[in-house]
């Protein structure tokens, strides 16, 4: 899916990651990570796929709102879980939008 | 592979897309573009992963580098063919990353 996000300036922040072996609850933390940032003010969408290496994407109104997110409590938790046990290594960028512009194949009839 | 990008200002290039069923040519034509993208000024690196939807990040010294990969002819003939035969939809947005910061797993012997 392709975030449908309002129309620029706002945030995302780009989560790439490589994996350990290690998977024990990995997958119902991503669910319910992807479920909670839904709810949290000033989210706007958010992107993922991974291969060898893992890029989540979410987008954000603001900086305030990626701060409030990074403290959630649960969120927190998965952070901490994280480093022990389901990743290798990660980067997080913070990055302000600054344009952006698509494409949609026009349906033929 | 997390790419090794130097300390932020930099600049991000997310491309996000779902593709068609279309896929002739595509594999040689992404192996060659990220050949190509490395050779370009201000190139910085490139992250990707395709599921369902597919994500490729590169990164970038600045807008002028952006712009001049953008409109590099062999990439013009790509960003063509995608639009004519192998992408659905897809959006690009061009961002500022302002802060970044990693985590990355000690070797225990």
């Amino acid at each position: 899916m392709i975030a449908k996000t309002p129309l620029p300036p706002y945030y995302a922040v780009i989560f790439t990651s490589i994996k350990t072996g290690s998977n024990t609850g990995y997958e119902q933390m991503a669910v319910r990570m992807a479920e909670l940032a839904q709810q949290q003010p000033g989210y706007l969408g958010m992107e993922s796929a991974r291969e060898e290496t893992g890029i989540t994407i979410s987008y954000w109104e603001s900086l305030e709102a990626i701060r409030h997110w990074k403290n959630n409590s649960e969120h927190l938790l998965a952070q901490e879980t994280g480093k022990a046990q389901w990743y290798e290594a990660y980067k997080t960028r913070i990055c302000l939008v600054e344009r952006d512009y698509g494409f949609k194949k026009e349906e033929h009839s």
